[in-house]
């Protein structure tokens, strides 16, 4: 499936189900894909940040994508992380992805080393050049090398194989200035955003999707979200966002990035099991406790049933609760 | 004017001009706010970032108030500046302000010293507390201590004083914590961005309007932008958001903040003067060299003439440039 | 006292005492100048971040350097904090401080807006050609724009009246950057450090002296560390800037700058009043524990009484404790 | 050689030598082995940043030490660079080195992912309890996720094989901190800086060595100096580390790291390769022009000839050009 279709829609940066001694599940992971395909995703994105790749051997990131492009079966593209040690391993993996049918890569700005924009440029232009398959540009600055504006326009100009973006900033006006830069020469090239608390202005400024690890939680809302941007139902999609921010706030403010994701993904019925990074035992007592809040968030939306003790009266939907606290604010407002 | 009206639309942060002798000048500071007014702006916001408050003294800065409250004479709300060097000068200038008949007053969060967030709390609580005027909390991160969202909530539900924050970090997600944290209880309170690049994207998300230095230069613009956002008129706002951005980042990354926007101010029509911050030689001269550009990015929009030497063919408009590269391009995808 | 000897030794950037209505407090301040003089501090440094410059009026600011002076009467130079809104406005400062009989001038880099080298370079070079008193460049890079080291060397070279950098961001090969570049042309230059932290290391890598807070505390110490670093008593030096780190730490890491120097003078004995900046009741709260944990501190080299409840067993300093613990740590390393 | 002795000394974090493959260079690798100890060198840290253990792969990784540990052959002791990708890759790897021989390992904090200071405690304690060889804590907050004082302070506390820290700040507080936190009851416990350009004040502050990459390229320098510093003679050692700075920031600020310290090993008469990230062809031709500037500062030391071209003359050392330029620069301030 070596498409040459523009990457659009969400793509889910799928967390890797993990079984009792810490290796790949695969069957939960098979049955994992199979669900999101089924809820709507347009993508999935293994190897990625929320995948974890950094904690896999290389041998265990080339399984994990062969699990999954055999389990898509090419019902939807799959956009492979593919950033390895050196070009040279990066190379390889390109070349292994793409004869396992992935529809592209994305490939993460150096990190560690953080290199200036000359040889972020230099790196991917020597993979561009190299390769057989597409090639996605990773730019996620909290993490990695940061990818700027005029590195983008020259490997866009430069690079046929370069056809996409995938940017985690959540810098808006950076990804208005990336595609002025890019679109009006390359009308194909991919804009692609991973900071799912502004996937709605994104898409509205002129995005093409998104790569948002909450779409591996709650598929509906995601799918929903971009479908709503797109008909510009506008209050509908606000509300929408507003709900994602909430729930993307939960995941990722706890415990260690993708922990939050992972507990979440096992509300909805899959056994992702125990993280390769160790936490201190606090923070397994914060996890406990956030999947109970979790679980009530996903119950908002009929995800899932609320647990045993019962949810809080969620504050951002119920009218009742709104117009009490808006009338006891007036009446602090006048004093009494 | 001591409406009760919540602020929306675009307030301008308007420059003072300066006359040869470094002091205001008052006829064009009178002449200019005539302008923005005929152009339409909602509001002005006089002694903010972009109207260099710190550079002024005391009295100056009471004078440059008394000028725009008695030419404006209430044709539109002035939301004033009013931080001063404590607690007790800046309670000082709200009741000034007050009496000068100022809609409300903008408050900085401290600066110099980064204070905590209980520090910023007390500070803006005990303004709020004592103050006969409302209140605007100003968030500006990048110069001052961080108003955070806990913060903001906490001050609008024991504050009826504060009634909005003006929010300069562009952070698209924070903003919608903040108003998903404060608007339930207190409808009344006002959201507006400070950040010119990304006001289409925040009113989509919720905000009320914008205190936006380019509405000092192009308040046609922003105007528009505005009202086609509030419209759903998507296409045409995105492209003139873009447009903003381009002008923006022409104003913002060149020499010392705000002298891009003084000399854009200049290209209106208006003596504006040389700012009180020295600058080298070499930043004279690209000053210099940026009037060209500005002037060419205003007369896209036929608000100036071209300079006498002439514009570039603009890249980001005409179809024809556009249709080139892309061929170009797809030529060079084909390795022709 | 318009002395042309190079700045040398320790400068107390004092703290201002405020009476009940948070009003200059004459009498203490004065008696407080006196008690430092006693103790040996090399010089004074009103009007600095410890001074709360920025919290001070006008008005204030020269009052407090008239008391500071008259008080002084020569025995020790007086380096005065002179930064205001814009230049004109400071070079009034300087030759009212001229007047006043200060040694020279410390003027931090514009702050608010963050100014690249080349503006810092211009407002500098500025009041350079046009002041009176000599001119020590002020770096904070936390609080201000910063001064790079080919802009000090460029002012060092230009600038005749230029003597001297004060540098507080305890940044040591950044310090022996400046002295590489400066000493050779300009032996009469003169390299402080405000770091307390870094005193002894600074000191032994080519500084002259430093700008320290804690000195304004616990005098005594500062000087001593001071000589005994000069001396090469490098044991005994080692031990006592480490007495500094604890104690610079409990001050500086606690509430709001410089709250925790006002508390500790106030244990030194002199009446230092609250703050201007407000702080929250939980802050307040723990200032009093701090003022225990201060007294503790100070307790220890003498300059206090304990506090009535009493102090912990300082782990620091008593042999006894050492040794339990490293006999328990070898026990542990052994697996008993 | 799993010597209980305390780390102490300079090691040299090496370059690993590559031929025109770009595969390691063992004939290359062994030869500068033996060149660094017949210089003195107190001890070898290979897979460090300067070795890019990240831009090997693991079977290189494990190669490189095989090669050193053979050659090395017990003569000084190495602390070997053990991060792999998770957990259990990494306690496989201090295995196989314990087998080797090095005397202890040194594990970077993870990367890439920002871990709070409990998950990064979690992480090494899951090591130390499970591995036969002494661990280094490697603190490199530029590039890594931070150690912070009370994170060494514990796992000082609760684990033996933690024996030491290698901090690559530079900060002189923090380090000042930790041997304050940790020495009273760990006095076996090793404190080395690995910033090259503060190395003589970490000593004198309380330091036991330095991993410095410097010594590398200068392995007489550093070796001299730290010997200088020990032996308290401050003048000559506070001009050696002066000339250390001034090597180290020209080998440091260019192109992209470790490709100035790969260059001037290579002036030093090895076969150092290309590195393996590519850099534009503007970066190398700016890293031939940083070639001759390295090779002027080595031969002011002697350690080669002058480069053909000659070289300016040093202005840090001649006193004739001291002398001249203070003649200028007080005539310059007398006004003439």
């Amino acid at each position: 499936m070596h498409s040459t279709a523009k990457l659009r829609g969400i793509f889910t940066p799928n967390v890797v189900p993990l079984d009792s001694r810490g290796d790949i599940h695969e069957r939960e992971l098979r049955r994992y894909v199979d669900w999101l395909i089924a809820k709507g995703v347009h993508g999935l994105y293994p190897n990625g940040s929320t995948g974890e790749f950094t904690r896999f051997t290389v041998e265990e990131r080339v399984r994990i994508m062969e699990i999954i492009c055999d389990q898509v079966g090419g019902r939807v593209p799959v956009l492979a992380g593919a950033a390895e040690a050196n070009v040279k391993e990066t190379l390889r993996a390109c070349e292994k992805y793409y004869e396992l049918g992935a529809a592209a890569v994305a490939i993460v700005a150096p990190y560690y080393y953080k290199l200036s924009p000359r040889a972020v440029y230099a790196y991917f232009k020597e993979i561009a050049d190299n390769t057989p398959i597409d090639v996605t540009l990773y730019n996620i600055p909290m993490f990695a090398s940061p990818i700027d504006v005029p590195t983008v326009k020259r490997l866009a100009e430069e690079c046929p194989k370069v056809v996409g973006i995938k940017d985690s900033s959540g810098d808006i006006p950076q990804m208005i200035r990336m595609i002025q830069a890019v679109r009006p020469m390359r009308p194909d090239f991919s804009f692609l955003t991973g900071w799912d608390a502004a996937l709605m202005p994104m898409l509205l400024i002129g995005c093409d999707g998104g790569t948002n690890a909450t779409s591996g939680v709650a598929p509906e809302l995601l799918v929903k979200l971009y479908e709503l941007t797109l008909a510009e139902k506008l209050d509908e999609a606000r509300q929408l966002q507003y709900d994602v921010v909430t729930l993307f706030d939960a995941m990722i403010t706890s415990s260690e990035f993708p922990d939050g994701f992972r507990t979440a993904v096992r509300l909805r019925g899959f056994e992702t099991g125990v993280g390769r990074q160790p936490i201190s035992d606090e923070q397994q007592a914060e996890l406990a406790k956030l999947a109970d809040k979790l679980q009530c968030l996903l119950a908002q939306h009929g995800f899932t049933d609320e647990p045993g003790c019962g949810c809080p009266i969620p504050s951002s939907s119920p009218d009742v609760a709104r117009i009490v606290e808006a009338v006891v604010a007036k009446l602090k407002q006048r004093g009494l």
